[in-house]
């Protein structure tokens, strides 16, 4: 399963509306609070050290998210102060990213931290209105800010920036391209934000124009996957390339090539060390649209 | 083709930057301007109104979005200023929303009028910093809003709220429901927005279950639509039911119900007169995953 899937949480949509049962499950000896300082969680020995209710009251509790239950368990996710230190939470855990989590933690896990992560950023991005300026509130459990100012009262909800990333084909060979930053030798599939007025597919067809100059026949969704940095929804696709002749527009991406399956293969790790191409992360739904075309 | 979708445009996404082009094109004797007044857009004998540069050159054009390329000519959307009357533009048009227009226009006409409605929206939703309540200014033709807040300097993207829309089926019958704010009678497939942290399909699932109690198994993706009241993207699918036991939440549905083919194909169009059930509209995504379903 993709990574950040996997979540055991029911999200209890109905429980967001009822401030007092959220506040009773918020006080309660069974909840399960994940702290979130600086967009990082505190770890010990790949695991993410959660709080209890008793050790969560240190914090202002204002911006608290109800993630959900996990059976008679109530999660949620506690945004920790702005600090040049990492808070101390009493153990011997440290504070890392979740890109540098997704490869260690169990797949729950994973899942309850993406979902956290994106609630905690999105809040922290939303503390005034959009519309008049005036300060916001956290309502329905941190699921919507809302403008305090009464003539206003404009109220919004988490945003999932939707991303098409596709695998384009042509032949028996795949088209694989780099951004600059990316490590020396990764080449992944081409990825860009969905825009408004547009379908999946028109965003397809356009990413791989601007980017590598290719014209696109028949386009197919494949899966998708919440990505949190900061609050993209990867939405993977197979697409066939009417064209062949590549023109990298040289700001998004370095550089495009087709590849064999063969070369592909050859391809090592990302993190792996020396020279060489190496293929997208293994937490990444570019590694499974690579693969899905590999295993044909 | 889904009503929406038809874009003649260029989106030209790399003069987004060079804001001395950008001008020259503005106020070039080519342009065309999309007016846009309180969500709606002035009509006459089933066109949209555009106006000329000189025309609008009436309005403040620091909030004009650059919408891209038909051929030479730049499209551009321009919010005018709220008002109690609608503003008058010299001819015999008639302001009317996107809703009432998508049953008229041309399909080209009607893509470019969901971009351009889209974008005003979220302009007007972001003339104030999320993070610090300053003012932002449109950047990017229009395409991001910077805070102008020197220390903060926040930059946003317009959004898109993913929503997924799912025609069930169990053997040879499909689920629709209806919501109470709908036409008597009126009947369509389940929906609801995508949250942080889920998949598009985990969404089907939930939303499946909340709104009427059912277990779904496959999950098939099949089309995806703009639908800019204010910001969605429908995403169509497909989806088989693992049970039929049927529990409308009240909330969100107050009915729901198994309907064969032949009953199906009975419901009159959703704006007939009259009793008896009848269809989503014409230029909903939910229409066309209905009619595939029929003609399948």
């Amino acid at each position: 399963m993709l990574t950040f899937t996997a979540t055991p949480l029911d999200r209890a949509v109905n429980l967001r509306g009822d401030d007092a049962q959220l506040r009773a499950l918020q006080e309660s000896g069974a909840a399960r609070f994940v702290p979130v300082w600086s967009e990082k969680f505190p770890v010990n020995d790949a695991r993410i050290v959660t709080l209890s209710a008793q050790a969560a009251m240190r914090w202002d509790q204002s911006n608290a998210v109800f993630l959900g239950l996990a059976g008679d368990v109530p999660w949620f996710a506690l945004a920790l102060p702005a600090s040049e230190q990492a808070p101390a939470l009493g153990g011997p855990e440290s504070f890392l990213g979740l890109r540098d989590l997704a490869a260690v933690l169990e797949g729950d896990e994973a899942a309850i931290a993406a979902y956290a992560l994106a609630m905690t950023i999105w809040r922290a991005n939303h503390l005034h209105c959009g519309r008049c300026g005036a300060a916001t509130v956290a309502t329905e459990g941190g699921h919507s800010s809302t403008c305090s100012n009464a003539a206003c009262a404009h109220r919004t909800f988490p945003r999932s920036d939707p991303v098409v990333i596709t695998l384009i084909t042509a032949g028996d060979k795949c088209l694989l391209g780099r951004q600059a930053a990316w490590p020396p030798g990764m080449y992944s599939c081409i990825a860009g934000f969905v825009e408004p007025g547009e379908t999946l597919e028109s965003a397809v067809r356009r990413e791989a124009r601007e980017e590598t100059g290719l014209s696109i026949g028949e386009v197919r969704y494949v899966a998708s996957q919440p990505w949190p940095f900061p609050a993209s929804l990867m939405q993977g696709f197979r697409a066939e390339a009417l064209t062949t002749e590549l023109h990298p527009d040289g700001k998004e991406l370095e550089d495009c090539r087709w590849f064999t399956k063969a070369e592909v293969r050859g391809f090592k790790e990302r993190d792996s060390e020396g020279d060489g191409f190496k293929l997208p992360s293994r937490y990444a739904i570019a590694r499974l649209l690579v693969e899905g075309w590999l295993a044909e």
